[in-house]
Order: C-alpha cells, then structure tokens, then sequence
C-alpha cells in the first residue's frame, strides 16, 4: 500500500511530497492512520536546513512528529493500545533499559531516540508508532486538541512541580507552549500571570488564554513593571520558555526571595547568570524541564483537557493541506503565529 | 473606659451581656476594635456547656475568637502592625520556646492556647489580641470577610499539600470550611469536585461554590456514585472535614491508588480504619491538618481573598447584633446554615 | 528437561518435591536457574494453609517468589536482561497497561499478580520470569544477600520518604524486614533508632543490626520509655512494620507533633485509631507503603549493598536444601528465626 | 563594666585591641559572655580590607560574628534563654515582620542585618545578642563545637534537601564548611563521596571527615574521574561550597540526569552556564541555598553533634588568643588552614 509523505530528500531548504510504502510495522509497534500533524520548532530547522538540523538528521527521511491518528493496525506484543483508538505519540522514544528508564525517569532516558529526527517522522498519511510512544486519547477528542498534545504536554509539565493557585506567575514566551502554560496557569488559581514576548501578536494572544499582564521587553522594563504590579514582591514563579538568555536573566531578577523556578525553553549558548543575588540569597529552586513524563504529563494534560475547563483551540492559527507544506513552514517561521496544523486526513 | 461583651458565667446553657473594662494591653499586644466576628462550633459548644466546653473552660469569661477589626493601639515591642490597620486574629496562641515554634510549626506549638477557649476572647466591643496572632489584612477587606479568615485559613490549608488542577477532589463536609474548601478547589481548577453532607440545604450552596456533584451518605452509596463518575478510577484527594468517621472510612474507599488525604475535620471518638485496603495497597499518603500555618495559610489566604477571583460571602448566610446572641447560637446549631456573623461595629 | 520442585498439591498442612518440566519460556520472559530461594511469611500461609492462603490459591502449584539465580535463556523480546545475568525477582506482576502503571506507580498496579500466588512460583530449580520482573544484580553479589533483595527493598522503601540522618526513629516489627529497616535507618545517620518486638531473640538481632533502644511491649510501656530516652520529645519517624494493631497505636502515641510514619505492616484486621489527638493535632503525615517502588527502591538497595557499608547476612538465621522443606517452614512459623534460605544450587 | 574588643578602626588592612565598654542590652537582648569566637571567610575580607569590606561596613567597629558564649544577663522580654544557657548564634538578623519572616523563610529575610558586619560583632569578651538569634546549646557541647555551630550549620543545611543514604555525592570546596559537608554525607550513608579542592592539605583533611575520592582539579580532570569512578553513571548530588565558577560548572557536567544540586558558595562574579545540556536535558534541581534555616537548620546541628556520631573538632586546626590576631588572620588567609579559634575566656 502507498502513500503521501513529506520527505526532506537533500541538504538545503525545502522538502517535497512523495508516494512511498505504508511502513511496516513491529511486534511492539502500532500502525497510525494520521488525522492531523502539527508543526514544531524542530521542523521549522529541518525545512530550512539550519546548522541544528544538519548536525542531527540523515537524509532523506520523513520528518515531523507532532500528530495524533487513529490505530489501525497493532503488533504482537502490543497490550496498551488496540485498533480503532485514538492516539498521540510521545516523541521521545526512551531505550527502557538505562536507570532513567528503570526507577520512572523515562522521559530523559540516557539514550533517547527523537521520532522525526532520528527515526521516521510522522508528516505522512501513515506511520509506525512503538507501543511505548502511544497515548490513548478519550475518543471524544478533536483531532486538532489531538494533534498539539504534545506540546500542550510540555506546557503542563512546565508547571507541574509548582502549586500555583494564588500565585503571581511569570511566564517569559509566548510561542504556543508559552500560550498553553498560560492557559494551565489560568486554570490552577494563579493570582496575577505575567506573560513577556517580544511579539504583540503573540501577547494579545496571551491575554485572550489568560494572562493578566503583558510586557513586550522591547518596549518595557519587565523587571520594574512585576515590581510595580506586586508591590516590590516579586513573582512566585517563573517559567522560562522563551530560550532566551535575556529573558532568563531577567525572570530570575523579578523572582521573590524563596521563589521557585522552571527551565523549558532551549538556549543557543551558554547563560550568563547572576548565581549569588538571583539563586543563592534569594534560596531560588531551579527545575530544569524536559518534554513530558511518561505519562504524568500526559494524564494530567488528558484530565485537563477532557474537563473542557480549557480551550486550547484559539492557540491553533492555521490549517493547510499537507501539499501546502511551503506556505506553512514560512508562516511558521514568520514568529508571529500560533499553532499550525497540517489536516492529513 | 467600659465595653459590651458577651460573657460565659455559669455552668449551663446561655451566656449574657454585660459591662466590662476595655482590656489594658501589654507590651506585646494590641487592642484590637471589633468590626465583625464569627460564631465557631466551639463557641457553640460553649454556649450550650456541652462536655466539650466544661472540660475546657474557667468561667467567667468573654468568648469567641474569628473576628476583625481595627488596631487602635499597639504594645511597646510590637513591630509587625500599626495603629491604624485593619487585622483579624489568629486563634492559636503558640509559646514561641518549644521545637515546633522554633522550627516553623508553631502552628502545631506542644503548649499552645486557644483565644476564647484558655484565654479572654472577642465576643466585644474590644480585645487585646497578642502581636503574634495578628495579620493584617489589606485595608479593601470587607469586614464580613475579614471576620471568617479564621476558617478560610483552615480551607486553604486543608488543600495546602495537593496539587488540584485537574484533580478529582472529594471534599467530606459541608459546612462553611467544607464550603470554603470547595470555593478554594475550584479556583485551583480541579476538574471535579464531589461534595458530601448530610443537609441538603449545605449541598446546594455547595453546589453554588463550586462542587460538581453533591452526594448526601443518607441517601446515596458515595462511593458507588464516586466509582461511576469517575469510570471506576476514584478520586485523586480526599478531604475529610465533617468530623465523622464514617465519612473518613467513605472517602477513603472512594480514594484511587497513589491518592492523597487531608484530615482535619474532629472526630468524637476513635475511628476504625481498613489501613491495609485503603492506605497500605494504595499507598495513600495521609496529612493530619491543624488549623492554619503561621503564617503561610494566612499569606494564601490574603493572596487568594485579594485577587477577587473567589466571592466567599455566599457561605455567611446570617447576621446578628450582638445582642440577639440566644437567636444566633440556636441559628448556629440546626445544622443548616452557613456562618453566622455578629456585627459589633 | 526435568527439574525438582516443591509443590503444594493438597488443601491441608504441607507439600511434596517433585519432578516436573522445566517451564517453557514466553517472548518476554526469562528462564532463571535458582541458587537461592528464601522463605516469607506468605510461603508460611501457604505451608500451613491458613485461611489467607485458602481465600488465594489454586492447587496445585509451585509456590515461592523470594530468590536469585542466574539467567540461563532469554524470550524474544527481552531487552533489559542477558544470559548469564544474576538475577532477583520483584514479586509484583504488573498489568503494564493501568493508569498506575502508566505514571510510575507500578508496584501498586490496579490488576496485580503475585509469583508464588497468582502464577507458578520458585521453590525449584528453574523459573519462567517475566521481563518486566527481573532485576539484575551486580555479578559480585553473594546469592545468599540476592535472595533476600525482595524483602530487603521493603525495608529500604520503609524508610524511602524520610530523612533519617539525626532524626529518632522507632520501628516496630523486628522479624527480617524490621532488621533490614534497622540496618538502613543505621546507614543513613539515625540518632536513635527504637525497634520492639515481642520476641527477645529478634531484639538481640536488632541490637545486632544497629538499634539503639529495644523494647518488647510485653515487658515494658513503650510510649513511656520513648518519651524518657527522648525527654519527652518523642521520635520523629515511625515505621510500623509489625502488622499488630497495638504497635501501631503504639507508635503514632510516640510520635512527636509534626512526624512521620510509615505504615507497612499488614494487619488481620482495622485498626481503631485516635486520628484527633495521634495524627490531626500532631499533623502527621502517615504514608501508607506497599512491596518495592519499580525499580526505585531496587536501585536504593543494590546502591546500598554494593557499597559494602551494611552486612545483612546475620539477618539469615538458617540454610536447608528444599529436600528439608517441611523443618524450613517450622523453624520459620517459630516467630524467633531471621531468614531462613534454600540452598537449591 | 570594661571589657576587650578587636575593632577594625581605620579604612586600610589591619585592627587593633581596645578596651571599651560592656555593651548594655535592648529588651529583646541577652548578654553573651564569649568562650570560643571562630574566623570566618567575611572576617579575612574585613581584615584585610578588600573591596568585599568597602563596600559594606562603617568603621570604627567590632567585628566577628561566629561564637559561642553563656548568656549572663536577659532582656525583659526574652523568652527563649537564661541565664546561664551556653548559646550559639545565628549570624542573621531578621526583620520579622517581612513575607519571608511570617512564612517559615526567616532566614531570607528581605531586611536581614549581618552580625560583625551590619551590626556590632563578637570578637571581644561580651556581646549583645537579638534573642531572637541566640540558640542554645546542649551545656555539655564543647564549647570549640559550639564556636563553630554557625558554618557547621550551613554544612547541614546544604545537604538538607536531599537523601543521601546510598547516594554518589560531589562536594566541590574543601574549606572548613566543605569538611563539614562531607562529614554529614558521611553520616547521612552516602555510598561515595567525591571532595574536591585546590589545596592537597584540605583533600588531606576531607579524606580524615569520611571522603572516599579526593580531587584536585589542577591536577586531574574531575567530570572523567567521576565518571570512571561511577561506571558513567556521574553523582546524584552536588554540593558547591567552593564559590568557584568552573567548580560549579564541573560539578553541573558531573551530575547524572535525574540528580540534584545545592549552590551554597558565594561566586565573585556572574557563572556562565549550559543550561540546556547540564540543568535542562538533565531535569537537574538546583537549590539556592543561604546560611541556616531558623532554626531548623539549628536543631538538625544539635540532634547530629548531640548524637556524638560525628566528631568535628579535626576541622578546628588552631588556636589563637585575641591578641595574636595578626597571625590568626595570615594563617586564616593561606587557604590551606582549617578553622581558627580565638580562645576568649
């Protein structure tokens, strides 16, 4: 049987589309049918073939891997899914022999394989999906809540080691998984939230999914507007997922004395960072944050979302065909828009 | 200068008014001006001179101890309020010499007293309340909201150690802290919240603080009802606030396994527990809970209260003058209404 | 192949050694040559076949689940084990596909099975173990510590939510897993370490593994001896591991304000609990603790063992070949001996 | 009533003995007769006049602020100590009436004073101490212990929020209060202990208080010795006491994914980290760690040095009289020394 793929085929920007084999699968995988693939951030890099992209894939390959389909076909040893169900897929593929993956630390597991970076990808009609990688979501899901699981994902996880019911929250970055960590915090009690980008796009967004403030660093001082909004008190917490050292420094300077702090979003360099005034005195707890538990995350995220006390839909921006792969990967690249969801099927 | 006060002399049900001096302070009080102040169920016990309040108290004396008001002059070493603020009062007097108050658990202090219980209390036009009872509320503070402090506290510490966004949530008891605890669930975005009492009045205000599904245990199998609405799983916290041990052993067959519980409702006697079925195999972890954290409950409190994101004035259901105490206390005792308030000034 | 095993074939007092197959193995399974098997209290049931053991089983099987071995074949699709690997067993068969399975709490999966009770056991020479069980052991490790690993990681899960290092700890219960619980809270800087049993050998043993203070309750009043080694401060931690009611009353009256428990022992029957005065004003936390974290508290115990710090091989009393299995089990049901081993190859 | 003092006078390296007058006390002062004063880090700096002093003391002034003493006179309202108590103290003023005050974070304070340095010190034969930061000691402690409770403190505090029995645990900076460290790891059941400094004499030393593996990183490379010592696997904690940049980012590359971190050593200058490979992808924790807890930090001293389990006076490597305070202050400033002792009385 054939089908529709996105192929990155040659070292330079670009991808095309192409008829290749539904892949086959394993005794411990699952056969997906694909409703809809969303784009992320890896994908923007491997379109655009940047340095990121070129140390890390070997072409030509299928890319893309954020998605959510409908089982069609299950392996031999398969026990936790079964044809007919709807599912999204951790993209970290954990090896479930390292300690990490031992003692309920899988999702940084020593020897992770990334699906659409270093295995087959997902933006294709099909693919094959490891049991251990498949999230059963309630069948009353839509496909495009489906689709933007994962990052919504991290966005819970970037929360989960904080109670944030009565909190003054800073969430510095407001790309969708800032949007969705917005919208978690709004959920949980948050007292006042703080959302910082240097877009203003991105920051009305923020206000729709509920944020209280928003402060675009190029136009203020951050750490003197959180000041001001909280009487020299500072914020509770501080949710880095911007990737940018700036903002990092500057959440930790607008961190109250015994604050509590999460790391999310990927740095390009080193950060320089203030240790003593801004972790040390101030008695700062640092989490670092990796994609989500396996499946904590996705549990709460399940819980959250099929309570329908959030929508997340408003953060999803575009629809294109898959054909339409160009148009979306130089929207996505643009800064300004949300989620942008490739409807498959 | 001379007060009204509300005064406990005789062994036996009542209590009258009288004229009494305005307490002097020492050096590490205040006087405080009463603004409001709030019936508890142990000035009820009071009032009735059940066991309870025989074993417990020397008469005469002025009772009542959830109020707020007016700091009208302070001690000499006090330094934590001013003339002038507005407070209410914590009920816990801790030594501030044992293990526990040295060690942030004054709160749970080996040699505490209870204001109005071993100490004069509030029942008055004014009352010396020591520095290390008073918080200072934000002076936007409805009176009404300022006098049940107190017991919101006791709501917010009941949920202190859970996480509650998109939480199953069983909160036993539906008096005004089971409905404070609801009010404070809902703001922390459980996803469903079961509340449980045996008034019908007390479960339809739940309802309208928040809770998703009111079960009264005369009529209904709670747990079957938990079992179905939660597709067999249970609930993630179990709160136990009626006091009841029925109740506790309920909410502990409604818990799913890895489930957490907080206890802080008083039993009248022993309670009989299933700790292999419900706590060894589900590895519940079990809080006892007292009162309110000095001062982190109050801290939640005042951040929770001041945001206006929860309107808890619906749980005050009457108010009196105080000298229509006789119908205040058999309002209080039928077991159907919410708080009651005394407005002294 | 044949191979010997002991069989419980009759609902009465006893069992038999015969020959039988060496079990085929499933693609996830392995095939583990025993060295070494250890008797549990369960196996005592089952021997003298109590109640417990005739609500349970179906005759006839092999029964036993403490044990090591060396792994001699491997299923197809086993991936954390070798050939030539020793191995110990977890005893807990996860269901793999549960919400507690899913989110690290497999060790107390909603549909669990247990070796030696739910499926063919290990008191013979080989046994078919599930991958999902096996636990590989460092190859130095003496076969007479690996088959006493299963109970010894109960011991060290006992301890796992507590900070022990200069705290006082009582732990009830001195049969093996008391002694283990000894041991670790010794290793992990314990200032005074209470153990009490009813059985004077056993608190000479404890004396052995590193207790401090022993008490039998039927000499002395515990909670008064207690409070006078501690000038009335009571102990910080208490790990109930005896299964008696008393004891356990017992030890939350020890208990300091603001301590914590542990509650692993089972009980024949509930327990009547003073919950007011012994866990809500004292706010204690109680956790309620079953088998072995997977595989958490198995990396704690191989850390802890291969360091060479602790020697717990006096808690092994008594070696038997399985030929002598009926003196095994009466020297075991005497309620004085440690543990006592197979000696199967 | 005269007594003798070390005061810094003049704006340049050097101090000199006076004769000034005993101090009179507040209310809330007790009147401290000092035994045993210790030289601390902040001391060297006053000393010596670096920029450090410059920029925060107001000469003249005595200084010194690591003691232990006996109280001889209480303030009036002092509840905590009397007369005759042997007392400790916390260097740490707080204000006491901040958020971090009223929440159990006394010891971040956002008004904290420093004792010798905000505030007049202890390098003299009495001294007024705020009751508030006076602990008492055990009176059989000796009092060269209890001169150095107050660094020993922070040894106990830097481990405080982590397990380590049966853990791999680095602790970077063999100064005084990296000995103590190592020494409550030890206790604590550490497996390995990793101790690294630049000094051989200090590595001498943290092999004697219980450190399996000493490094020094200007003579091997730490991150390969970790992890060949550890079979790749690196430690589970970090400790950084060293105050050293590259220190902290070796021990950050050290660190197994999954394990935490204490930074407790002041940096002369912002730290570049790669916070995506050592704090992110790691899901490292890292706790902000100042002084002591008040006065949890105190009382987990006093249960370990009270226990005798630990001996800490082979840290205490000499012994000055007050007025050989010239070469108490080159010996301190060599970096190979332990801690000094003035012997006051």
């Amino acid at each position: 049987m054939k089908m529709k793929a996105l192929i990155k085929d040659t070292p330079q920007k670009g991808a095309l589309i192409k008829e290749v084999d539904v892949p086959a699968i394993r005794d411990n995988e699952v056969l997906v049918k694909i409703k809809r693939a969303a784009i992320c951030g890896t994908d923007i890099h491997i379109y655009f073939w940047t340095a990121f992209a070129q140390e890390r894939l070997k072409l030509p390959m299928i890319f893309g891997h954020e998605f959510c389909g409908e089982v069609v076909e299950v392996g031999r040893t398969v026990k936790r899914v079964q044809q007919g169900d709807l599912v999204a897929a951790e993209t970290h593929i954990p090896c479930e022999v390292c300690f990490q993956c031992n003692t309920g630390l899988m999702h940084i597991c020593k020897d992770m394989k990334i699906i659409g970076v270093h295995t087959t990808g997902a933006f294709s009609e099909y693919t094959a999906l490891p049991e251990i990688c498949a999230w059963r979501l309630s069948p009353k899901t839509s496909p495009d809540v489906g689709a933007v699981y994962e990052p919504f994902g991290i966005g819970v996880h970037s929360l989960t080691r904080h109670k944030v019911a009565g909190k003054r929250v800073l969430i510095a970055g407001a790309g969708p998984i800032g949007q969705f960590a917005v919208a978690v915090a709004k959920l949980s009690g948050a007292m006042t939230i703080f959302s910082t980008d240097v877009s203003d796009e991105r920051l009305t967004m923020a206000t729709r999914m509920g944020a209280d403030v928003v402060l675009n660093p190029k136009k203020v001082d951050v750490v003197k507007e959180v000041m001001q909004a909280t009487d020299g008190f500072g914020v509770d917490i501080f949710v880095e997922l911007s990737g940018n050292g700036e903002a990092c420094q500057t959440g930790l300077k607008a961190l109250r004395r015994g604050g509590a702090v999460s790391l999310v979003g990927l740095f390009n360099s080193p950060v320089s960072l203030d240790l003593v005034n801004d972790v040390i005195y101030k008695e700062a707890t640092v989490y670092g944050i990796t994609g989500r538990t396996m499946f904590g995350s996705w549990a709460e995220a399940s819980d959250i979302l099929d309570s329908g006390k959030i929508d997340i839909t408003p953060v999803i921006t575009h629809h294109f065909p898959l054909e339409q792969f160009d148009r979306a990967f130089e929207t996505a690249a643009s800064g300004t828009a949300g989620k942008i969801i490739f409807d498959v099927a």
